[in-house]
């Protein structure tokens, strides 16, 4: 038997009022230690990364439809996104809108889509400003954004709604590849110096249907992908808490992002799933940090 | 002429790098020091509320759809939520999809209503939490939401997606009008603090169509909400950077709320519109935090 299990990680937190069910899988409220442990990682994450003179930018939880279309993300992962919709009725269908509500009856064709959706990653937003020449070193973005997912799980690692802590390299093929390695080994180490049991992995995207599978296939052979994993509710498929995602020239073509010699800008982004870091600090050390091991707190609130 | 213009203040804001532009209205990545003056206030409002004994909650800025029918929102604001819709189809209904968005067609019919809708108030994930007996001195609680207003508007401070540090008061009717009254003054002590020419004034919300109109006039008649207004894109509009809501027994009502003695409990929030607020600051001291009054930066900056 093993000691990880999905229910009882959810039942324990949801026990400590580490988490708070709202009523549908994947949204929930952060309770005060959880939302403690979060800021204290941010904050470690921020200090570690202090000297690499990053731009701290921050996106809100809704972006631009256009920019969303461009992304081609819809391509890939359509069953995962979210866009909003709206009412734009006058008085009479507005009558209408409140009988159905409150009758129980579908209200879905009383709305109509807008020009937002939900931001599907974190580094999304960020793209649409870097159009145009970056300098010779490139430029790196350090941002804290909430991203949504439509996968509702009982799994309380996934999630619907969560935060990534995100950080952006655009730049030659070079700058790019020795920031990722850079991180790779940065991110392995910030979290088993936390004293959990992290690993590095190539990793593939769920990808869409059958054709996507291949895809996947293909992103796993390029090295495209990389995850920093830890055992939160399973052994054998350990959660992925930090993951890294080369798009060679994906963004710097679709929004015009070019290095000096004139060719297309290449770009990367490492994030931090943050919930995941602290639910797997919850499963490592325990449900109180303040019986959590000396040398963690230590680096968690120096 | 007056000096306050929303055009100017975007375009100085825009220009400072305190919010950078997306593509679409009231949707806008914020800046490192836009970002560290909000923090810096929400800190501030934290040390004024330090010993109210506040249960601190945090929630995603996606919401349950079913608490939000069971809210009556859509009766007052139809115009200003947006639901979540995503992609429940085939492989063959994708191949649609990606032909739709690379042609640039409309893409809206192939989405279907999920279970989640955007947060349309700070306080509301919250209710779902207080169902049942709530004790002799009532709940108090304390939070940070994202929230989503359907109004794109070219006024900066008129957003689609900010967030606001929400205080909720549940308990009998003296509990929570104690609470209001103290809240009043102590809102009005934090932003007059900072060295802001802020008022409060009795208000009514943007009820929607005729009828609407008259449920304004009848909240203002009531004194059910309250505002404190800060004048930033218009010395005659001012803005509301903080607002005060008495909802009665709405909620209590809804979600099944009761005091001790068996009897509907009343509830009220109270709200700081935390990007207003930093506007209103860089409005009223200039856009360098570095060369505000010694006095407002020994407030924020402690």
């Amino acid at each position: 038997m093993s000691e990880y299990s999905a229910q009882k990680l959810y039942d324990d937190l949801v026990k400590h009022r580490h988490i708070i069910p709202v009523g549908v899988q994947g949204i929930f409220g952060r309770g005060p230690v959880f939302e403690n442990v979060l800021r204290a990682f941010d904050d470690l994450v921020s200090r570690v990364a202090a000297d690499d003179g990053a731009e701290k930018m921050m996106f809100p939880p809704t972006l631009d439809r256009k920019v969303f279309e461009k992304s081609e993300f819809l391509d890939s992962f359509p069953q995962l996104a979210g866009a909003v919709f709206s009412f734009y009725g006058n008085e009479g269908q507005h009558a209408q809108l409140r009988e159905r509500v409150h009758a129980g009856e579908r209200w879905d064709d009383l709305q109509k889509m807008t020009d937002v959706v939900l931001t599907p990653a974190a580094c999304y937003p960020a793209y649409p400003s870097f159009t145009g020449i970056v300098p010779p070193k490139g430029r790196m973005v350090d941002m804290q954004n909430w991203v949504f997912r439509h996968e509702p799980s009982p799994e309380p690692t996934r999630m619907q709604a969560f935060r990534v802590r995100e950080f952006i390299r655009v730049g030659t093929g070079d700058v790019v590849v020795e920031w990722r390695d850079m991180w790779l080994k940065r991110g392995l180490d910030i979290l088993t110096g936390l004293g959990m049991p992290a690993k590095s992995d190539v990793a593939n995207a769920p990808f869409f249907g059958r054709g996507g599978r291949m895809l996947g296939a293909d992103q796993r052979e390029q090295k495209l992908k990389f995850e920093v994993l830890i055992p939160v509710i399973s052994e054998e498929n350990p959660t992925a808490v930090c993951s890294f995602n080369y798009h060679h020239e994906h963004f710097g073509q679709i929004f015009d992002i070019k290095t000096e010699d004139g060719s297309i800008a290449q770009t990367a982004c490492l994030g931090f799933g943050m919930e995941r870091v602290v639910m797997a600090l919850f499963k490592t050390h325990g449900m109180d940090p303040g019986s959590w091991p000396k040398t963690v707190r230590d680096k968690l609130w120096p």
